[in-house]
């Protein structure tokens, strides 16, 4: 008895970084914010009425538009808002990418976007990363492709500069070019100005990173009017509220506090220039990160077997078993102090390496 | 410059009920609970730590799901959540029905059904309702075809028993029949009993309406855990976290509430059953309901009139200017006094119905 369609049972869903309860860890996995939302949040969590929960929630989202739309300068009617980025996102695959050309994706990248092609039957044409993992711009110029790139990439912490974004916005003009700045907040520079001036170019955000919002879903969109309008089309054509009446209230606190934003992503951006500093010392190889975590490995120790010992000592860091990064830890910057017992543990590890045997590297 | 795919730009989205702000409405349009909800989701909310929203949510929502199974009496691996049913009946889609045989649903019957269909690409056979709105069950015996039935069916009203259910789940054992039960809770038989018997059943309901929290968006499914795999399958193709951690929180103490559940409908239910026999007093036509709304026409004046002339007059009741159903009114149950003014309003109207002219019925 086939229950579950063909397609259901040939999906490799997405799978989220774990979020384990046997024991109280240092989370430095799923690249959560240290630091708690604005206390502008807690305000107005605080004057929340009970009452209005009876009551459908704006199915247009205005007020929240208006606000990210004040913040990042943009007209209301060029923001669109979802239950967090990864919904934005999967709503791209059907509004902009069915029935077309394949659409061009890195081999190291964030691995839901692939999930999403197969969920709506959207090809794809997987471009190599160059050996340092830097973006092969040749292969983006003048394709007349569908594009998503994550800048800075996930989860290498690699960026390309706007001018490079500019390029391939422009030598695509037929097609969507979707930028994913999940990460962009901590250190690389937001395309979200060229969308004024290219129709095809849309930027996706989220408020589960800068705005420390990751458990209350939240994530943006912001294009052209013709770009929102496919995206307004496929939410409706799925769930006339993806946004609860709590969130839109506190999501429009945090785009709001401005200056809590700009300390707080300045707090991570300083630790993350730190670690960097110490774990260099201690042997790690990697490129800047413009994120808010380092994508590492190091000469002498496998990730897989660092991973595992982190993890035995309450240190919860990412670790992909895939292609070209299964020897690569991705670590999230926490608070300075969280980092500084990852750096002892990393370094005690790296003393006894020797006892760890065939896993480790001669 | 086609940014739009065909599949965005031919797709009808679905229109929601109007949310005005133009003034202080009575609002019995989108079939939202008169009463706020249980006192205890107002303690849980205001013991809420702003300090979590920096973490990703549960993935798996497994506290809410077991707090469901315990109200319905099935194991919480038979449960699955969503942002709002409609996020829940829109997976179905994907998870049980491409690549299949066409599946069946009623002419008039929720509309966001035949566009999810579209969406993803699922063929429909259009089952016409008898001519007093009854469910043809021969349409739906033994067809080996999946099935999707609102039960009570939406905007009608009117429900199938038990047994009727259970003769359709039977009888197409290949496929799944999905029951969707948004409005069970006003007076209906719930199916999810059977879900222990039938593999291929999955029954969907809502904390939009019966609980009082539409605001806050979750719906839940019950079925075998061949059938919540499917969904999972979907979700986690989509979205890891749909559900927010306030969400996740107030939902549970909602279920937990099952004292202020029973009073709270059957408060509804009385209120329903009391303007019924006011709206036959008045003349009004329809069949029994067993939702938190009536489905009315009325002999002497068309419904579209009587629509915009209780708006104009500040009371917003649901018009769908559809075949087969465009004399008819679907009228949320409100409070008694709410209900009162409606009926007097009506009244008035009635007995003013000439100067509408041409509008009036002859």
């Amino acid at each position: 008895m086939a229950y579950l369609s063909d397609l259901a049972l040939s999906i490799q869903p997405y799978i989220p970084g774990e979020q384990p309860k046997d024991m109280q860890y240092i989370k430095l996995n799923t690249n959560e914010n240290p630091y708690p939302p604005s206390p502008k949040v807690a305000q107005v969590l605080n004057d929340m009425d009970p009452a209005a929960f009876r009551l459908y929630p704006p199915p247009e989202c205005e007020e929240l538009r208006e606000s990210i739309g004040k913040f990042y300068d943009v007209d209301k009617g060029c923001v669109y808002v979802a239950n967090g980025s990864d919904e934005l996102l999967s709503w791209c695959f059907p509004a902009f990418f069915t029935g077309k050309e394949p659409i061009l994706i890195n081999d190291i990248t964030y691995s839901f976007y692939k999930v999403y092609a197969a969920l709506f039957s959207v090809k794809t044409e997987v471009v190599p990363l160059n050996d340092d993992f830097s973006i092969p711009m040749e292969y983006y110029i003048g394709r007349n492709r569908g594009i998503i790139i994550a800048n800075p990439n996930a989860p290498t912490g690699q960026a390309i500069s706007l001018n490079e974004i500019e390029e391939i916005v422009r030598s695509n003009p037929d097609q969507v070019v979707i930028i994913d700045e999940a990460y962009v907040d901590f250190g690389c520079e937001s395309a979200v100005p060229l969308t004024k001036r290219y129709e095809n170019l849309l930027v996706v955000q989220t408020f589960s990173k800068s705005r420390s919002l990751a458990g209350l879903r939240c994530g943006f969109a912001i294009g052209s009017p013709l770009l929102i309008d496919g995206l307004s089309r496929i939410k409706n054509s799925l769930n006339s509220y993806t946004m609860d009446i709590v969130t839109l209230k506190l999501a429009k606190a945090a785009v709001e506090d401005a200056d809590y934003f700009y300390e707080t992503t300045a707090k991570v951006i300083s630790t993350r220039n730190r670690v960097s500093e110490k774990l260099r010392e201690a042997g790690f190889e990697f490129a800047d990160s413009t994120a808010n975590f380092l994508f590492v490995t190091h000469p002498k120790i496998t990730a897989s077997v660092l991973f595992e010992k982190l993890r035995a000592q309450g240190i919860l860091v990412r670790y992909f078993n895939l292609p070209r990064i299964d020897d690569y830890l991705r670590i999230t910057i926490g608070r300075d102090e969280q980092m500084d017992v990852l750096i002892q543990k990393l370094k005690d590890l790296l003393m006894n390496g020797r006892k760890y045997g065939t896993n480790s590297k001669s």
